[in-house]
């Protein structure tokens, strides 16, 4: 018997159905902010992959040679083939603000917290702004769609990739370390604060530097408190300064966009990917912060120009879907999702000519139909749609197809009554309503 | 400069709207017919994917040893993945309906016909069922599907792979090489007649049994007339004769969907794919042969099993998006997508906070909103409005603000004039409208 390979994952309809909830809100709420879609490959050149993912992700990407030779590997995040797009494309109107929705690849050990080796992302990015107003903006939709799923109690984290050099250069530690200190306190929720000391020590850091790192990574809370305190931390450090100076307004437009108040500083912040060179941020769940954040990104101003294009400034935010899933199911949100069909159309005896037909009708009107294509007798059929909890049932046999009529059954009900055909889509309405649908061009 | 990998594209704004509104037909249409949604991992074991896909398809499977050393692949179709599931649930109910929307991997020449290594199917399936209702079905989901879409001038062509056992038969070659000679069949449109018939003299057929098979398989046309015709041919070669029956009920149910006068028989249709069992069909838009089949698919009766489940019959048919897309595309199908942005917010000045405040109430009223990031001028704004394809934009300056009044400029007519904020969703409206929108949770 065949498996699923360790760290994939069938979708059945009933999970299936979650994630197309949370894909399509993500969706509409993308494009409702003026995000445009867009889509790179799965695949890209290995040196692609590589070039400012950080030591971690590279070990985690799935590479393969092609039948050419050529070392390429699967896509770990949505963002580097947009980088790669933008770069190619010096034409662009910027600022270009696009989503996306797809699956990223992680060779991790499924022991370690995520089991996922093959999950799927939603990111929406702003590229060609500098502004924290678009880091506010890519929080904002990311916020917005989390909350029109039902997700109400959300903080996020902030922090400035800018402010932990400063507290490089501040603990005195030498500069060229700051990617793996970086990496070693994006695992204080992994490793605890003993095992990132620990690391930081690994990396040739003096024991003075590694308190006086732990320490100032401790600050967190409200944000115009902890900045206030990091300015004085930072003062002389310019690199930190600015941080701080973009972290305050991102506050603002925060604020203006009605979000200001889910925001705190934390300062031990730091995000995975050594991509990042301004603003991070994480989105969480109140409650729920075993699962970790349901949401993070940050700005990445020098990932395009090192994709070969112009420097461009760009910032972003990816949605975790699964973890978003996780959380839902949680808090019952995903109760009113219903079996995705409607009706279920029994033909009985010669009947199917008839079932067909009336189908259409049904189908016509709205409702998603499903007919039975197995000539089973009616009790057979009855258990079917039992089991696929359809709430009704119409039976079209030949003699009373030939009357025009068929009949309605309520399956929670247990009720049955028998329907004209010219009454079916009223009488059938009464029980069930069709789901509301996009426009279709015809 | 990178770019992307060979085979494989970038989706632009305007070349992903074309894919999603595919997509978002297909997905209603599948829906309407009671089919649910399931997915199965992009990767599986190479063992499993090289089943039953045939020697051509085996050879442009990506293939890769994972991390700890299984040999693995990228999946080619969605079938094989769905196949592995069923076999492994046993206590799904059935018949199973399900579409799938995904990407594929092929490792092709690029030069040859198909451009793209890297596609995506949009795929029904019937799994459960042995009737040639359920064929008929899938069928007519492809068609009404494309019909939706605007191409309405389809026809289908059917053949049943047992008819093509049966003509192996009545010529005399071994049934061994009924496979190679079936995958010989199927580079007809690629090869020509003369390029078939070498292909299967190189299989060790003699002149006689190649002249026999290609005056068999040139029969096509109407139904009725060439399955009488092939009735004939096929007088005492049993399996022959049961895929003309099969083609017979194909046919009426056909006719009771609607579709019956789309289907003509095709006795040279063969399919690539091994695994099929008996009815195949593939759906042509009329005046765009050129392109090859839009959907096609087949019945797998076996390929369940093979994959350690039960003996299941099962039928499916697969979009190919990018064709679709391309005869859309010919028949200016996606003269009506717009920019998908409704309206441009321009901040002027110290007006940022206003703007997005007016922003809010825009996107609360259903539009889609893009709001300028960058504290530019006027002009500017205006200048990436227009290349956006925006036909409104909102002009927000901090004197206007403050008496509640904002600039609305319709990009189209190049007329200004100003607005009061409480009658601005009604004025936007006058100019565009809000898309619809499928039904949210809250």
């Amino acid at each position: 018997m065949f498996k699923p390979l360790r760290g994939t994952q069938d979708l059945p309809p009933e999970e299936m159905a979650k994630r197309l909830r949370v894909f399509e809100v993500f969706r509409e709420v993308a494009e409702s902010y003026g995000y445009q879609p867009f889509e790179a490959p799965s695949m890209e050149s290995w040196e692609l992959l590589t070039l400012k993912s950080g030591e971690d992700i590279a070990r985690q990407i799935y590479f393969f040679k092609d039948k050419a030779g050529r070392d390429v590997g699967l896509r770990f995040d949505l963002t580097i083939g947009l980088a790669r797009y933008v770069a190619s494309r010096r034409d662009l109107p910027l600022p270009f603000k696009r989503y996306s929705i797809g699956k990223v690849w992680r060779y991790e050990r499924p022991s370690a917290g995520r089991r996922l080796r093959e999950f799927y992302q939603a990111d929406v990015d702003v590229v060609g702004s500098s502004s924290p107003l678009s880091d506010a903006e890519v929080i904002a939709v990311a916020v917005d769609c989390l909350r029109r799923l039902g997700l109400r109690d959300l903080t996020v984290r902030v922090n400035d990739r800018r402010i932990l050099e400063g507290f490089v250069e501040v603990s005195g530690a030498p500069r060229e370390v700051s990617l793996d200190v970086f990496r070693a306190i994006d695992k204080l929720d992994k490793i605890g604060e003993d095992g990132v000391a620990e690391e930081l020590r690994k990396l040739g850091l003096e024991d003075g530097q590694v308190e006086r790192l732990m320490e100032l990574i401790s600050a967190r809370g409200d944000p115009d408190r902890v900045l206030s305190e990091l300015e004085q931390t930072l003062r002389g450090v310019e690199v930190g300064l600015e941080g701080c100076r973009a972290l305050r307004d991102l506050l603002e437009y925060s604020e203006h966009m009605g979000i200001g108040d889910l925001l705190n500083v934390d300062a031990s912040l730091a995000r995975g990917l050594d991509y990042y060179t301004g603003p991070i941020f994480e989105v969480h769940v109140r409650g729920e912060e075993d699962v970790g954040s349901v949401a993070g990104g940050g700005r990445y101003d020098t990932l395009i120009q090192l994709c070969g294009g112009r420097p461009t400034p760009a910032t972003g935010i990816s949605l975790g879907v699964e973890r978003v899933v996780l959380v839902m199911e949680r808090k019952g949100l995903f109760s009113d999702l219903g079996p995705g069909i409607d009706v279920y159309v029994a033909p009985v005896g010669a009947g199917v000519g008839k079932a067909l037909e009336v189908s259409g009708i049904l189908r016509e009107a709205g409702f998603r139909v499903y007919v039975d294509v197995m000539g089973r007798r009616l009790s057979k059929q009855l258990e079917h749609a039992s089991k696929l909890g359809v709430r009704v049932v119409v039976i079209v046999g030949p003699r009373e197809a030939q009357r025009g009529v068929v009949a309605l059954r309520d399956m929670e009900l247990e009720a049955q009554r028998e329907a004209g055909l010219e009454r079916l889509v009223e009488e059938v309405s009464s029980i069930v309503q069709p789901p509301r649908r996009r426009g279709l061009s015809s």
